[in-house]
C-alpha cells in the first residue's frame, strides 16, 4: 500500500533507499518483533490528532488487531500520594518473576510531551524501568478526554501486538479518566490510603463501585490499625453498593507496597479473578461489552461534532440550547426540533 | 390556531357548536383552572405516541410552560414492599395540612392502561385519594423507557400549570427509572427497609449516591433496633460515596410511615433542603442542568433512531457493530466509518 510508505513526514510519497523515514510497515514489523523503539513510534503516531496521522494510526491498528488481545489489562487508579508507582513497582516485579512481560501506560494529567515528564516517570519506577521485560510509557493527557481514552485503548492493542502479557494502565484519580479506565481494562484496582473517608477526596463519585479490588496502601507501622479499620468500613460500604455487573463483590485488602506486604495476595487474587471470569466466559463478554461501549460512545461524540461543525446546524443547536436553558422550550420538544432540522423535514418549524 | 381545534379524533377539522370533541384550548383552559378532568385528558394526550398526538402534546406543553415551574418536585423510589404508598399517604397529609395542593404521579412498571390498575392505585392511597387538594395519577410504564421519562416530565409541567404546589413522582426501584427520577425531580427520596444490605436487592447500582434522603421505613416494634443499625451502616456507606454534586451529603433517617413516626422530620428536612438550595441558587441551577440533560439525552436517542430508520445507514451500522463485536474492527475506527458514511464523505471506505 503506497500510503504506508510515508510516516510523520507526509512529503515523502516514495521511500528512498537508505532514507531514515520509517514506513508504517517497518513500525508494524518492529512492534511484532517486540522492538520498543518501534512500539514508542507507533504510540506517538496514535497520540497525534492530525488527520493524516489518524489515517495512518487506523492502518497500524488494522495490522495489529489480528495479533492483539492476548494480554491481561490491569487498570490502577488512585489519588496523588496513594503510592501508585511504589505499588506498580512491587506488583510489576511479581509479574516479571513469573516470567511475564509487562507494559505500563501511565496517564498523567499534569505531564506534557516534554522529556522532563518522561524521565520523571522512569525515575518513579526505578527498578522496573531497568528490566528488559518491562516497557514504561507515560501518556500525556493534555488532549481531549475522549482522545486520551482512544489513544490508551489503541496503545493497549500495540503493546499486545508487541507480545506483552500484562498491560497496566495507571491513572491519577481525577475527572473522567477512572470511569474510562473501567471500560478500558479487564480488572480495575483502586488504591487508597488509610483514613476515615478523607482519602476519597478527589475520587469521582461511583468509582468505588467500579473497582474489582480496593487496596488500602501504606498499611504499615503506626498506620496498620487505622488501615484495618478502613478495610472494615469499606467492606461494609461496598456491601451497600449492590452487586457488580459481572456478578462479584469487590474485595478490599490492606497492603504495604513499600514493604512488599500483601502484594503477593493481590497478585494471586488478580489471577484468580481472571481465571474465574475466563471459566465463566465473562472475560470475553466484558471485552465485547467494552468494545460496544466505545463504538457507541465514539459515534455519539462524533455526531455531536458533526452538529457543531456545520454552521447552520450549530447555530440552530445553540439557539435551541439557549431556549431550553431559559425554560422557553421543553427539552424534549427542542430535541425534536433539532432532529427535524437535521433530517431536513422542517414542516413543524 | 386551527390545528388546536381537534383532539383525539383527528377527523374533526372544525369544531361544531355543541360538539363533544374537546379542543386543545379547552383542555388548557381546564388545566389552568385546576380542573382534574382536563388535567387527566392532557396527561393521556402526552402519553400517546401517535405522531398527531405528539404534535398536539407539544402545543399543550407550549401553552403550559409559561405558567409552570412553580412546584417542588419530589421523587420517591423503593423496592416493592418498602411501603411507598403508606409513606406517600403520610407525607401527603402533612403537605395538605400545610394548605398545599399535591399531585402524585405513580409510575408502575407492572400496570397497563386498564382501569384495574388505576383503581388499584386509588385504593393504595385511600385517604389521600379522597382529598380534593390531591390529584393521583398512575402512569403505565409499558412504553419505551425514554418515553416514560418524557411523559413524566411533561406531566409534571401540566400539574404545575394546574396549580399543584408539590408534584410527587413515585417509582418502583427497578431498571432505569430511578436514574431518570434523579433528573426529573428537585429532591430524590430512597425508601428502604431495615436489614443488612439485603434491602438493596433490585435497587440499581449508583442509586444510593443519587438520593438526597435515604429513609429506613418500618422502623417500628421489633424492627426498631435493626433499623437504627441500618441507619448507622448506611451513613457510613454514604460517607464513602463522596460528595453530592450540589454539595451536600445525603441524610439517612429511620421512619415508620405506618405509625406516622419520623415523617414530620422528613417534611421539615425536605423543606430545609429546598430553602437552602434556593438561597444558594442551586435550585434553579439543578433545574437548568436537568433541562440540558434531557435535551442532550433526547437528541442522542433521536440521532440513534435516525440511523436505525434509514435502511442504508442501519445496514452499515449493523455491519460495523458485528465487526466490532467479532473484534475485526477497532470500535473507534468503526465509529469513524459510520460518521463518514453519514456525512457522505466515503473517501476512506
Amino acid at each position: 500500500m503506497s500510503k504506508n510508505e510515508h510516516f510523520i513526514n507526509p512529503g515523502y510519497r516514495k521511500r528512498k533507499p537508505g532514507s531514515s523515514i520509517t514506513s508504517l510497515l517497518d513500525i508494524f514489523n518492529g512492534i511484532r518483533k517486540g522492538n520498543t523503539t518501534a512500539l514508542s513510534m507507533g504510540i506517538t503516531l496514535l497520540e497525534s490528532e492530525l488527520p493524516l496521522h489518524r489515517e495512518q494510526a487506523a492502518e497500524l491498528i488494522r495490522f495489529c488487531l489480528p495479533i492483539a488481545g492476548n494480554s491481561t489489562r490491569i487498570g490502577v487508579t488512585g489519588i496523588p500520594g496513594a503510592g501508585k508507582s511504589t505499588f506498580i513497582e512491587s506488583l510489576g516485579k511479581k509479574i516479571v518473576a513469573d516470567k511475564k512481560k509487562l507494559a505500563v501506560l501511565a496517564i498523567d494529567p499534569s505531564s506534557t510531551l516534554n522529556k522532563g515528564s518522561i524521565l520523571g516517570d522512569k525515575t518513579r519506577m526505578e527498578e522496573l524501568s531497568k528490566l528488559p521485560q518491562v516497557y514504561i510509557r507515560p501518556t500525556p493527557s493534555s488532549g481531549s478526554l475522549g482522545g486520551v481514552a482512544r489513544a490508551t485503548r489503541e496503545s493497549i492493542i500495540l503493546c499486545e501486538a508487541a507480545g506483552y502479557d500484562y498491560v497496566l494502565v495507571e491513572t491519577v484519580g481525577v475527572g473522567q479518566s477512572e470511569i474510562d479506565m473501567y471500560w478500558l481494562t479487564d480488572i480495575f484496582i483502586l488504591l487508597l490510603i488509610p483514613g476515615g473517608g478523607d482519602e476519597l477526596q478527589g475520587i469521582k463519585r461511583g468509582i468505588m463501585e467500579m473497582a474489582d479490588l480496593v487496596l488500602i496502601n501504606k498499611a504499615e507501622e503506626e498506620r496498620t490499625n487505622i488501615a484495618l479499620q478502613s478495610v472494615k468500613h469499606l467492606q461494609n460500604a461496598l456491601h451497600y453498593m449492590a452487586a457488580h455487573p459481572y456478578g462479584h463483590q469487590p474485595q478490599v485488602m490492606p497492603i504495604s507496597a513499600l514493604h512488599n506486604q500483601g502484594v503477593d495476595k493481590v497478585w494471586t487474587t488478580l489471577q484468580q479473578y481472571i481465571n474465574t471470569w475466563k471459566e465463566k466466559e465473562l472475560f470475553e463478554q466484558k471485552r465485547k461489552d467494552q468494545s460496544m461501549y466505545w463504538f457507541k460512545h465514539a459515534l455519539h461524540n462524533g455526531l455531536q461534532d458533526i452538529i457543531q461543525r456545520r454552521p447552520d446546524w450549530n447555530k440552530k443547536y445553540i439557539q435551541l440550547q439557549k431556549e431550553v436553558e431559559e425554560e422557553k422550550l421543553h427539552p424534549f420538544i427542542a430535541a425534536d426540533h433539532m432532529l427535524r432540522f437535521i433530517t431536513n423535514d422542517q414542516t413543524g418549524e
